[in-house]
């Protein structure tokens, strides 16, 4: 089989490599029909995390199950499946609490010695708790992207609407517009925002907000964006606030803009941050978010996209054949791209 | 007029004041009953914050309406009165959003150009949005203690557990044993949890804390603490916690103690605290709290301290004529007393 591995700072390779078996009673094995390329594997990309050279990479992948082991029950062989871009069993006290991020068996895809998603074969561990069917057999290729979107992007952008406490008739900021910030607004629109600003300068993005229901677009950055956001909101802030960045500069600009008593909801994977405490605690900003339960916020999610009442697929503006997925990366480095996807089988 | 004036260091005398007048239409001139002595009033005592020497010091006080400004209609000359540690307009964005410690109009009692609590008569000023009126005329003398609670200490405790998110079933744990941290054991107690942690070593405040509804007491401190309230948790850590410190210790401590999903509500004005961003974002566990808006609470905790269902006062260890209310601050700061407390009138 085919698999993307990484090689070194800027330089993937889509190679020759094993094809995956059942390893324990509790995997199953998925062939990948769509995966993609996620913000946080430019770390890697760029030499900013370090990886093991000849490692699998990528996180979000849908496909079809091949094989389960003898203990799965929950999915079966020729299910269409949305896989969550962290394995969970499900029953954990955390995955009952909701918070499958934090599940005492759970882990990462991609981390070592389990498959990444951007590969023609997947092995699920824990699939019983992991995959979600989509009911009704192989959809339609147009939904495929949406179906994609619900392994880690969107489901991040609303685990910050969801934790930064948007309510029907809230005033919401979100700070990055990035593919997840994008589904960020996305998110605050379908939970009701009246009003959505979203802070960004580059066209593309902004037509993908506005098409997702941002109402004002703030192209200032760091101070001048917080006045800008404070002037709109009649020097009140907003009643909630989408981090989706995780720099100092975002981190500095969202606790500012908010209004007292409200929450940021943070998404973005912090680096180098001088949180905000003094703000926060003088302005009883509350902060809320953290690495998202993806697999919790699917079920809902999902009746949603095949409802057709969202399209979270649309951060996808770069298609690639999966033979050239190296190509996404670089044009996300690049920033010729928000999201790349690549059709697999 | 008698009342309590900044020195120095280690330096608070009993001093002859101006008596208060009337400065603006909206000002009140209370008669102060009973005031008391606050954990934060030590930091200018110990000279860890600044203070202009000579200035008058001190924000809980509760008494009776002498003379209200041709603009006060909510509160009438003869009412007894709690007031919060925050003077607050009642009418602004703010305020109407339940934070009254951000009001637009407000400010600290003890600031530059506002008196103190500590003395015989205080100008409250926005009397109407201020001051609470306890209904049937001059209470019982045994209230008076509970009803002075309800101006910072237990409204500073109970901001914890709300914006801890405590819940009625919850396992909470509440750090720090101060006047605030057991006040933060009995708010958490009135909102229903079924097991409360309380990190405390002294004997005379855990004897509060047991009566205040805590069951469990953790006397390590750091790593060991943490180590026990998990073990005590069954690995999992717990629902809510109330951060009522303020250092990089009790932060770290009350982070790592709290299970993944749940919130930490700090009270504690931080003080060289790094915020440990990496474990909230790994587990989710968010934050909650600030500076409580005192002013927001006291109506329905005003109703229960006078049906008699909490005894917030019950903080207050040690009692000093108000002459000799310097003894108050010295007995704190050496730690022979939780909260010191003095009838004026």
């Amino acid at each position: 089989m085919r698999a993307l591995l990484y090689n070194d700072a800027y330089s993937v390779t889509m190679s020759d490599v094993p094809d995956p078996v059942i390893e324990a009673s509790t995997d199953a094995i998925v062939r990948v029909v769509a995966t993609c390329v996620c913000g946080s594997d430019l770390w890697y990309y760029r030499g900013q995390s370090e990886r093991p050279p000849g490692s699998r990479i990528g996180h979000e992948f849908i496909g079809v199950v091949e094989e389960v082991g003898t203990d799965v029950g929950r999915v079966a062989v020729g299910d269409f499946v949305v896989s969550p871009f962290m394995y969970s069993d499900g029953s954990c006290v955390h995955c009952v609490n909701g918070i499958t991020s934090s599940c005492v068996h759970g882990g990462f895809f991609a981390a070592k010695g389990v498959d990444g998603g951007q590969g023609q074969f997947v092995r699920v561990p824990l699939a019983d708790g992991t995959l979600v069917v989509v009911p009704g057999g192989q959809p339609a290729d147009e939904l495929l992207p949406h179906l994609l979107a619900l392994s880690d992007v969107y489901g991040t952008g609303f685990h910050a609407a969801t934790t930064a406490g948007v309510r029907p008739g809230d005033v919401v900021a979100v700070v990055g517009d990035g593919a997840v910030g994008l589904s960020g607004v996305l998110a605050a629109s379908r939970l009701g925002a009246s009003r959505i600003i979203a802070l960004s300068r580059n066209p593309a993005r902004q037509a993908i907000a506005t098409a997702f229901g941002a109402t004002d677009l703030v192209e200032a950055r760091g101070a001048d964006a917080v006045a800008e956001v404070v002037e709109l909101t009649g020097g009140v802030g907003v009643d909630a606030t989408l981090e989706c960045v995780g720099t100092a500069e975002s981190f500095t600009t969202a606790f500012a803009l908010a209004r007292p008593g409200s929450r940021v909801g943070i998404v973005g994977m912090p680096h180098d941050v001088e949180f905000p405490l003094g703000i926060a605690f003088r302005n009883n900003v509350g902060l809320g978010g953290g690495l998202a339960p993806a697999r919790a916020y699917l079920p809902p999610l999902l009746t949603e996209v095949l409802e057709g009442s969202v399209e979270p697929g649309r951060v996808f503006d770069y298609e690639v054949a999966f033979e050239n997925l190296a190509e996404g990366y670089a044009a996300m480095d690049e920033r010729r791209a928000v999201k790349a996807y690549a059709r697999v089988s």
